[in-house]
């Protein structure tokens, strides 16, 4: 029944996977791994699952465009919710390897730079090779092709290995951001700690659009979260901008920003209002731009009109 | 009755009184001159008067700072309409009285650097002295105090002088800017060609208070017509803002943007929003700026929160 | 001899002579008072005078916009020291006037609004009237045509006069702010505290020519401490900007801030970069804006065009 | 001899090796192609060649992070030219054989999303296949491996196939941007067309930090052609910006912008002017941005200093 199922980018045994085990209601949904993000958010515009989850940035690897180009674009969807995963490699290897028998290692390619300066160090003479996923890597050291295979630790059951050491990670704090994708719905309510996505176009690409742009922000006083240019496809020179900013769809000095920009700017795709998962308040509040203060401005401005502004 | 009494800075015979005879409804109001802005607006302010009527600004002198601050402070009044006068000079004298005959001239002191290039010109040995109005000028002629005074063309019938010489003025578009002053009431619709009137208080004397006071203008397509400093009284360096912006209150882009000050300014007066004398509409008209642009992204908003923005 | 002459706006015994008395220099020239503003500017254009003491700013009554519009305009002049005077008043009387007997007091308009409330609750029931400066009131009481004169205490001796009561003032921190006024010369050094005086006009009245005008100082750190709009003459509606800002012409960032303004805007006077009277360093200062950084940034400069930008 | 020797994203017979075939100095280099944007660049940083060309950006698929990123960090290394090539596809095939035999075709992944509907309008039931170049696409139709490889017309020949069909392109205008980077030199001198290429960090993550770092180029009247941002790896929420903008270090708007950029921001990398591939002069030129302007500036800013300022 497609109402409780979720897709996301397979196959099991990956980081993406165990984000979304995270989510309290992933044990009550049957979860179906497809083969790519794209695959994972059709089969939500299709109807034949109730939400798709993919990741939609590494700290390390940066954006992957294929979720923010596929949010972009085609049969609108909203996201829901939103997973923070640190990702530290676990080398998982058959039972009884030792590190002295490890001669050949996997992963995917993505996790190679987080590998990196580890194999220096502890197997320098190890021949790295790439595997379509990590869990891919996991099963050919199942299938004895590769000794050992960089992935996350709860990998390892799922393919009878052991994990032979543990919290491997080149780059501090490296994490991924995974979101939850449904078909667009009534937004949920703010909790106080929320942001808010949007993909923005640029007119006519007159030089200061992108500075117009942020002053709609600037000027309401909502902190942007994340930035990423895209090309529209129309050219070298033609953008579009993915959004994050702090802050709720319900809350005013949000609506009144992404009105602002639905204004000036030619396009602008709303992707939702969604709780932060570092449960992070807004940073340092700007006087005057909370909800109370846009009420009282608004009772004000009535009173202006009536003639009675200073009772 | 104070319904049909208009008070107006005095004497009869000046500048103010010709500005205010061309409103309309002066036919059918009593005139009352008085002897200072204040005595004029404090009428109003006590009911003895429907309304006041004042300069406010002249071309070559600037802001009548009596007026700007009187409307700051104090019980509030409210603009209802402006009127704007150009102004230029004729030499009044006794009838019979030849150029050569001038030996002595007299003005109010703000008229002087308006006809001093003439003076020098045309009576360069004429002796001029400063009278307490352009009216008393011509008063002192009709008494035969002086040989000529500087004035309204129209103040002749009323001193039994004759206009000797006319059109007389040192800068080109003279022009002084006057006002009609209420207590504060309902504002009337807009006509399409609008102003709007306010006092804007800079808060914590920050760095870039003015530039955010300004944004707030700029991001919603809001052009400033004048803006004049004025000290609070507080001190050196502490200053309120006494604006002109184009637009009516009842037009959205007007009235986010002074809800916006509002929120971000420790103290704002509303002065109202009435007809501009120029009759002409906004300049270029910013895309995304108008009525409808504002309730097309209101709409907008709404089917965002209800997940159907992209009906 | 005129280079040890310097002129003011007389006559003696006002605050302007008060406050020419705090230049140490003072001492040693030969102080004038003139009767206008204009005639002591005049006196140092035709070498008459090397300098001009008059007021330009007072924290009640706003600019002195005789003088900022005589430096605006006309052959140019340069402002080389400020003086900060708090103003209060002494109600001057012959020796032996008793409060009882004040039924008469006199002093400049300007003086009035400070006074206006003690009057109202010592001396309800006394007349005032005006004089074309406090040190005339003075010179009335004098001669026994009026009772009492607000005047700086400083002025009874020249009077033969005795502070009655002193200490007066309506508005906490009533101050005037002084300039002495050259000819254009070679600016002395910094201080530290400075700051430095321009007139800027608007080009094309296009709008947001303010808000661009405000950058130029925002974006180098350059904080505003005074900015007043004045009629150029060319109608209403036309400004130009009478602006201090804080730091020096020395100084890199008010440099690149003035070459910035001259490069935008049609016309811009520098009127010099002078101590601060309050010798109050620059507020919060803007990481990035101090000398040294502009340095390092040219020194890297120059690193780059020669591709060793990282040594 | 590494001083003639240019390294290359191979393998031969892709975009790139056409690209880099354009520049007339590729005449007189020995070309080498490597198997990775990071050995092409490693090769340069090494000393072992005089220029790497790498692809940088496609109006398609956008930034090639990796390139971006090697850029960013590592041994500093400078753009010295930029090629731009449009991308149209060719389906290549073995001599004599008809659309009608096409059973299975390959390219490699990037290409695919150009050419899909292509094929599902001319070969619905052909078989797609990921190929690790085009040229190795091109190289399994040689070897009867595949029927059809989709890649340049130009690769045509290297492998001995015939070109089908050409110009097949699913997106019009589709472009890749190529540079050629060398160790940090003399930046050669304007061409009236150039572009500058920095990667700036924004400090302490502070709100507003990027509409900052804009202002610095608004108010120069600097046109930004390109930003994306990148992580730093410091984890989520950390970025840093890949910005190309117009004209060249060494006119006075784009240094003046740099400099201010070196102030403010806590690392700027410096990464090249170089002659705009399009050859078009920059778009509308702001009024007072040119460097007779910045002249005129600073000449009248050394006679303010004198007391010249207005000679």
């Amino acid at each position: 029944m497609s109402a409780t199922r979720y897709t996301y980018l397979g196959p099991a045994g990956t980081f993406t996977e165990a984000a979304l085990h995270t989510l309290p209601e992933a044990a009550t949904r049957e979860l179906v791994p497809l083969a790519s993000v794209q695959a994972a958010l059709d089969a939500v515009r299709l109807g034949e699952a109730a939400g798709a989850f993919v990741p939609i940035e590494n700290s390390v690897e940066g954006a992957v465009t294929t979720t923010t180009d596929e949010l972009a674009t085609g049969a609108p969807l909203m996201v829901y919710r939103e997973v923070l995963l640190p990702i530290t490699f676990a080398l998982l290897v058959r039972p009884g390897t030792t590190l002295a028998d490890v001669k050949t290692v996997t992963s995917h390619p993505v996790g190679h730079p987080q590998v990196r300066r580890w194999l220096g160090t502890h197997l320098p003479h190890a021949q790295w090779e790439a595997a379509s996923s990590n869990a891919e890597g996991a099963r050919l050291v199942q299938e004895g092709v590769m000794d050992g295979a960089f992935a996350g630790e709860f990998a390892a059951p799922l393919y009878g290995l052991e994990p032979l050491v543990t919290d491997i990670h080149d780059a501090e704090n490296a994490t991924t951001r995974f979101v939850l994708v449904g078909r667009p719905g009534r937004v949920s309510s703010p909790t106080g700690a929320d942001k808010t996505s949007m993909v923005v176009w640029l007119g006519d690409n007159h030089p200061g659009a992108l500075l117009e742009l942020l002053q709609e922000f600037a000027v309401r006083g909502v902190n942007l979260m994340r930035i990423e240019s895209r090309p529209t496809g129309q050219g070298l020179g033609n953008y579009c901008f993915s959004i994050d900013c702090e802050g709720h769809l319900a809350e005013r000095r949000v609506s009144e920003t992404l009105m602002g920009l639905r204004r000036i700017c030619p396009q602008i795709r709303f992707l939702g209002s969604y709780p932060r998962a570092d449960r992070r308040a807004r940073s340092a509040r700007q006087p005057g731009t909370s909800d109370e203060d846009f009420v009282r401005a608004a009772d004000w401005l009535a009173r202006c009109l009536d003639g009675r502004s200073e009772d």
